[in-house]
């Protein structure tokens, strides 16, 4: 468990982009974000105090937040400094890159000479156990997609807020990298070795209170040639009580392969359906989430409408409508 | 690439079924396979020459593969000095244990020493692109099934023997650690990285000759709960012309899951072939292939008979019928 509040590192990336991580810590966790640190020539800025990593941790962070990432995942040598200064101050790091914090001597032995804790939350480090498919007690929400990147995280959280908003048992469950800090735990579900894919979902989500919902962060898409395997195991692994399908409607093609068209709505509600009652033969769907951003605002309401028409679901865009809808539908 | 050929060491096993990879090698590379060496004890043979490290070394073995699985997949440590010995004496070691040979120091130690290669074929070494869903030329024939251990690995080899016997151009692709051994090279498809089990597949089988079969052994089953990931992976990568269904018939519920009920053969083969449809659009079912052997020999060609009416399908058991109708129906 990562532990809050966090001293968000930026270092000096060139724009805000680069910067998802923490702007996604910001916004949904944003009790438990104290302060951000850029270096000289930093494009981002989540609207934080400015903190030096001293000032950081004697305002009581406990951890610093490589909250960025550079293009190929790699960390940048001149941030090493900070990173060890941070560790020295008293703080744990975490780094969701590619590149390990404990792939580099001078973090490591750090650390370790000091107590701190390194998390590389792309890096699973638990050994699970292959799958069951064993029933669990608990509800379970997740995510699915029409392709990579078009909502699944946002939906997963703005799901989870709803409820707890409501009063209700929730808890949300990160699978990549932004989602586990965002969660503070989780498992980069792509980054598990193949035969524990379905045994890390089944992990992520252990049994709980009867009226509990895990609101479960989607990964890939059934119709993605590369990624389809890891949003299999994923489904069966997280056993899901309630689906609900994401999708960008103005995307022309799956994520990275020009050659490749999205499916259909309906056919991808359907295919994930299907997947899903393996493991649980009583899997609904309980709505659609739209990132409409990209579409002119006058076409917004009439494609929800049409989505809403066409597969008999409450269709709604998290950001303009809410999610209040699709929590209305759950059991 | 395993460089034959092999001198297969059979440790002290206590029984057949733990020197299964030995048993694959002699049935299906015979003219690799010079020589075996047992320890004082063991209960597997496979009916080679016995022959000491230095006789298979002077015979001309280039690599003496250790063909045989402890329970847990760990290599006895009183296996060891015939490992070192083999590597003294010119050779190269290959195993399928979990436990890998490069984490045994002396063992290690030995073959950097003497430029000697160590293959551990269950952990795939290479670096794997994600896949990209394109087109790759030459054709591919995949086994599928209803769950895991019902004769995909056979079935493929026995495909790829009948087309080689006909003058056809074939290569069976091992998945996992005994396919490995026979082909000679190949990738534990369910030791990759999630991400990479897609690309790891369209790795295995790459671009040939238009008349040319890649014929690759299935994983899993996509209705295993805990493996249909690495199946959806493994079918997306190898973009499949034509699948063969196989299936063992008197199995009463999943590998490992006594709770949990087989698929029917003709939801499981639409399952399949939906899935295919991805990457390969015009796959097509060829064939079933069923392991009889736990049937009642009179029960034999009723039972093949119905599937083949139920599915319009050639259904044949390798062992009793062989694949030939199977061939006769590729195109």
């Amino acid at each position: 468990m990562i532990r809050p509040p966090y001293l968000l590192f930026l270092g000096d990336v060139q724009d805000q982009l680069a910067a998802k991580t923490a702007h996604g810590l910001k916004d949904w966790r944003p009790e438990r974000c104290l302060a951000q640190l850029r270096l000289p020539g930093c494009k981002a800025d989540v609207g934080l105090p400015e903190m030096s990593v001293e000032e950081a941790a004697r305002a009581g962070c406990r951890t610093m937040i490589v909250a960025v990432a550079n293009s190929g995942g790699w960390l940048a040598e001149h941030w090493v400094p900070t990173i060890v200064a941070a560790l020295e101050a008293g703080m744990d790091v975490a780094s969701g890159l590619h590149q390990r914090l404990v792939d580099i001597p001078i973090v490591a032995e750090t650390a370790r000479r000091l107590g701190r804790q390194l998390f590389d939350v792309r890096h699973p480090t638990q050994r699970f156990k292959t799958a069951t498919g064993i029933k669990r007690s608990g509800k379970r929400l997740l995510t699915v997609g029409t392709d990579c990147s078009c909502g699944k995280k946002y939906t997963a959280l703005a799901i989870e807020r709803e409820l707890l908003g409501r009063g209700r048992k929730a808890t949300f469950r990160g699978t990549g990298q932004t989602g586990i800090m965002i969660a503070g735990s989780g498992v980069a579900i792509d980054a598990v070795v193949a035969d524990f894919i379905a045994g890390a979902a089944e992990w992520l989500s252990p049994d709980n209170d009867p009226d509990h919902w895990d609101v479960i962060e989607g990964q890939g898409s059934l119709f993605h040639p590369a990624f389809a395997g890891v949003t299999l195991g994923l489904i069966h692994g997280s056993q899901p009580d309630a689906i609900v399908l994401c999708h960008e409607p103005t995307r022309r093609h799956m994520r990275g392969l020009p050659h490749r068209p999205l499916p259909g709505l309906k056919e991808c509600l359907e295919a994930n359906l299907a997947a899903a009652r393996l493991t649980n033969p009583a899997v609904r769907a309980v709505g659609v989430s739209i990132d409409t951003h990209l579409l002119e605002p006058s076409r917004r309401a009439a494609y929800l409408a049409e989505v809403e028409e066409e597969l008999g679901l409450p269709a709604v865009d998290p950001l303009v409508t809410g999610v209040g809808r699709i929590v209305d539908a759950l059991p």
